[in-house]
């Protein structure tokens, strides 16, 4: 049996719930072992991912350890992993590498944030940590702005159009809508994006992901398990970006090489994949990741999406969790919980939003913003036996 | 050949230069990676350990990303790896676990912390959040708040002696003179210890650590792969605390599962161990150490360490660098910086402190403090092939 096996995964719904961090994580933790049928004492190493906290609370440090004490777990290795907006599948990497090297057998691989207990001013401070906060932060170079810089080279090179763009967040509203567990759960019209406010030229609000709280955990084993339904765990892939003056803005790199890694270790191609969950922190973000994952050639990703092809009944089905834009972004949550999405729609228990005989599903996450390019990008892809 | 190469090791001194995060690593990189006659080129991964740099910068992610562009490294992938105080032995096991996995060969360690740039209270408050936040800092739970507590208990059940503690202390500082690198190079009394102003009863300000800036890098091969001097890492383990509450205060059951782990991966046994790096953060903590470590009995710390035993012509060599006492303790470099010590006195290049036909070292690591235990606990033995 290739690939190790999903045993268990659950999430918490994202939204503004606030609370107390190792509570929300404690609840994820829950979820995934009651679906795996295991107790805490079942497993024997941890993982957690967080990125913002320290920032927001003071808690820089143990709150896995923190959380795993909620939940009753004592006494098993854990180990914080962090990569800003990657934090979370990097985190399932390290347990799957921890697997692979024979350290451990059965890992809970936990991702947790709590962004909305302070004011927006000093959630956006904590995010802009994720980028250059010597070199570029000060001067507006935070998140909004590189991908503003993105979106009008995109439309400069490929006549990218604001409506193309206002397509990803209709689409993936819809979706949230079909998701229970999704912030953002009202669906929205192109109309309704282009009026909505400014945040950095030419991106508006609704093109932007929200601040999510929120929580998702999974349990992997070994290849010789086997978890109900039988996801697997084919490959979980990390590349960073080449922060070149030479490349285009309109691409990362990092992505294809993150990808073909992916592709090589799983054995499978993009053919076979039945649905993606990208991420799309802004809606220009899911337009070049769409190119840049071969769904369609470089620069037709604003026609692509707008065409329907991306939607849940598309061809290419992509976030039909509703992806960040919409299901919402805890950051440390975020890698984690497109495995939650991806091992429930490969288990076919994903409801209104199911994909029709889905057998292999891609995560992508972006984390950190330096020079233009990103600074951490995974590709995990999982499948059904 | 029977444990992975360590390929190469450096570290800038150790003490309050200031400057930037990127530039004290990238400085240990360059050194690392001379010292390995390799160049950026050759390494394949990279894990990099920092800690508190987000609450004393807002630089919370890509901070590694950055040191590693600064090295002029691009394009391989980096993961943060933050355990508190461990952070850094806790980078080293990913990097271990990763080769071990196969998916990659040689792989740049590093760790960097800029602690002396805010003021001592802001360095504290960023310490705190390795505790509990919530529950415990607000109540004076904080680092020297614990250890106090520990050290009181010690006096009570074993009769331990400020003068055994200070003990400690003349000890390091005396072994730091002779390290060129390390911060505290200047040697001190009993009478001195004891005279320091109190931090919190029975610790005095000689019996903490200091507060630091430092940067620590190990290029870490294969076990097919052979440095120079032929220093293997043989075991790297972690453990956590199990927070029972009918712990007795003066014994951290994590160091003796990581101790017992790391003895039977790597085949060696206390007695082949010619020299230890002990997590000094407070000379209670060296110590009860010694004593869970096996160097001696329980309750015999005190009085062992006042014998001379640990002192570096002594049988049992503790803390020859200086230890966190008096080589420093810029957090996320401590647990690399002390794989670059055992390192350094495998190969018999230690100079003035070298440990005379050392062939195997332990280094151990404790991070985090939660409801009276730690949180994260490593220990790694390297030897001469």
């Amino acid at each position: 049996m290739t690939g190790q096996a999903v045993l268990g995964a659950g999430a918490t719904a994202y939204g503004r719930s606030g609370g107390r961090p190792r509570e929300l994580a404690r609840a994820a933790i829950e979820l995934a072992l009651e679906d795996a049928g295991l107790s805490g004492a079942d497993v024997d190493a941890a993982y957690c991912s967080y990125s913002l906290t320290g920032l927001i609370t003071g808690q820089e440090s143990m709150l896995g350890q923190l959380a795993l004490e909620e939940a009753g777990i004592v006494g098993i290795p854990i180990t914080r992993v962090e990569n800003a907006c990657s934090s979370g599948s990097s985190a399932l990497r390290e347990a799957s590498l921890a697997i692979r090297a024979g350290a451990c057998r059965r890992v809970l691989v936990f991702g947790v944030e709590v962004m909305s207990t302070v004011r927006t001013e000093v959630a956006l401070r904590a995010l802009a940590g994720a980028g250059d906060v010597d070199e570029e932060a000060p001067l507006g170079m935070t998140f909004p702005g590189h991908f503003a810089m993105i979106a009008q080279r995109h439309e400069v090179e490929f006549g990218t159009t604001p409506e193309q763009r206002a397509s990803v967040a209709v689409k993936n509203h819809a979706h949230a809508a079909l998701n229970p567990k999704a912030q953002h759960r009202h669906p929205v019209t192109v109309e309704q994006v282009l009026a909505s406010p400014l945040v950095a030229d030419p991106l508006r609000l609704l093109d932007c992901c929200p601040i999510s709280d929120g929580a998702a955990a999974v349990v992997l084993g070994t290849d010789a398990d086997r978890g109900r339904g039988d996801v697997r765990l084919l490959a979980c892939e990390l590349a960073t970006g080449s922060y070149d003056d030479e490349r285009p803005l309109t691409r990362f790199d990092a992505t294809a090489v993150a990808a073909g890694l992916a592709y090589e270790h799983s054995g499978l191609g993009p053919d076979d994949i039945s649905l993606w969950e990208m991420h799309d922190c802004f809606t220009i973000a899911e337009i070049v990741h769409t190119e840049d994952l071969g769904l369609c050639v470089k620069g037709d990703g604003g026609p692509y999406v707008a065409s329907g092809a991306t939607r849940l009944h598309g061809p290419k089905p992509v976030n039909v969790s509703g992806g960040l834009t919409a299901k919402g972004h805890p950051i440390g949550a975020t890698g984690v919980g497109q495995v939650v999405e991806l091992t429930t729609q490969l288990r076919g228990e994903a409801g209104d939003r199911q994909v029709e005989g889905a057998r292999a599903g891609l995560a992508h996450c972006m984390g950190g913003f330096l020079h233009g390019d990103c600074g951490s990008t995974t590709i995990s892809i999982l499948a059904r036996a």
